[in-house]
């Protein structure tokens, strides 16, 4: 996982839930380019794709709540996106991010200033965000949570401690 | 109320629920324009304005799903939309949105075979939809309702109706 990630943002508002994510008939699937397939399908058939075209997601409050699974994440990963950042995330969304190796990032300032197509960097060891020359600063991952990100996430993470 | 609705199409997948429709926190207005400033914003924040371009909603199964609220259909009508096919609605929202006169059809077939972008042709009083060369039956509205619709809603009809 790179210390520095850096892309366009997407925004959505609050309270995205798991099934705009990634719809409850596809959870048969847990390879990470079926599920982009039928990411935010409900959106719009062209959604997911259009997605592409960003590579950092930032939302309002809630993020990824309701039914808890952790393909929402795999489905996000599949269509390129390198970190999430978020007002709030929702729990099981939060630990299923950090368990499959996704970066998210709760920073409420950001997510009030940020636009559409705005390029933003997250330094994940110094915990800030920049955008537009302003700087946004978040609360650090403590260090357990750091190695299971720079893994690739738990499993890997199980793998690497199992050698 | 048109007869006859012809436009461009933008295409949801199931289960849109009110809440995306419209957040709850909007609740306090009641006007087409207002409600339509915050139609769909927890899906981006230019993407009420996108749908601008379409005149026509075609959606899968559910449309209009959880919390019944009659502005969920005044902001579809503030963003301009002629009309709404799916393949199935949620029953209240269905009611709403006769009541405030916004077409509204049931056709499965339509929504299967439809994409973004074509354009359709619905004929309500013969109870037909025309796409691509094909025609898509749907049950025609009974004449009572055909009547509200064809007023702009239950308010109009009944202030006619008082005249």
């Amino acid at each position: 996982m790179e210390q520095e990630i850096k892309g366009k943002v997407y925004k959505f508002g609050d309270n995205i839930n798991s099934d705009i994510i990634i719809a409850g008939r596809y959870l048969i699937y847990i390879e990470p380019d079926k599920l982009a397939e039928h990411a935010f399908e409900m959106l719009g058939e062209n959604f997911g794709s259009k997605l592409r075209d960003f590579q950092i997601l930032v939302a309002g409050r809630n993020f990824g709540c309701g039914s808890a699974r952790e393909q929402a994440v795999t489905a996000i990963q599949g269509l390129g996106i390198k970190a999430v950042v978020a007002s709030s995330f929702a729990r099981t969304f939060y630990r299923n991010a950090i368990n499959s190796g996704l970066p998210i990032v709760e920073c409420p300032e950001l997510s009030e200033v940020v636009n559409e197509g705005d390029e933003i960097s997250i330094d994940l060891s110094a915990g800030e965000i920049r955008h537009k020359g302003a700087q946004y600063l978040f609360p650090k991952f403590p260090a357990s949570m750091q190695q299971l990100l720079e893994c690739g996430g738990l499993a890997e993470y199980l793998k690497a401690q199992v050698k």
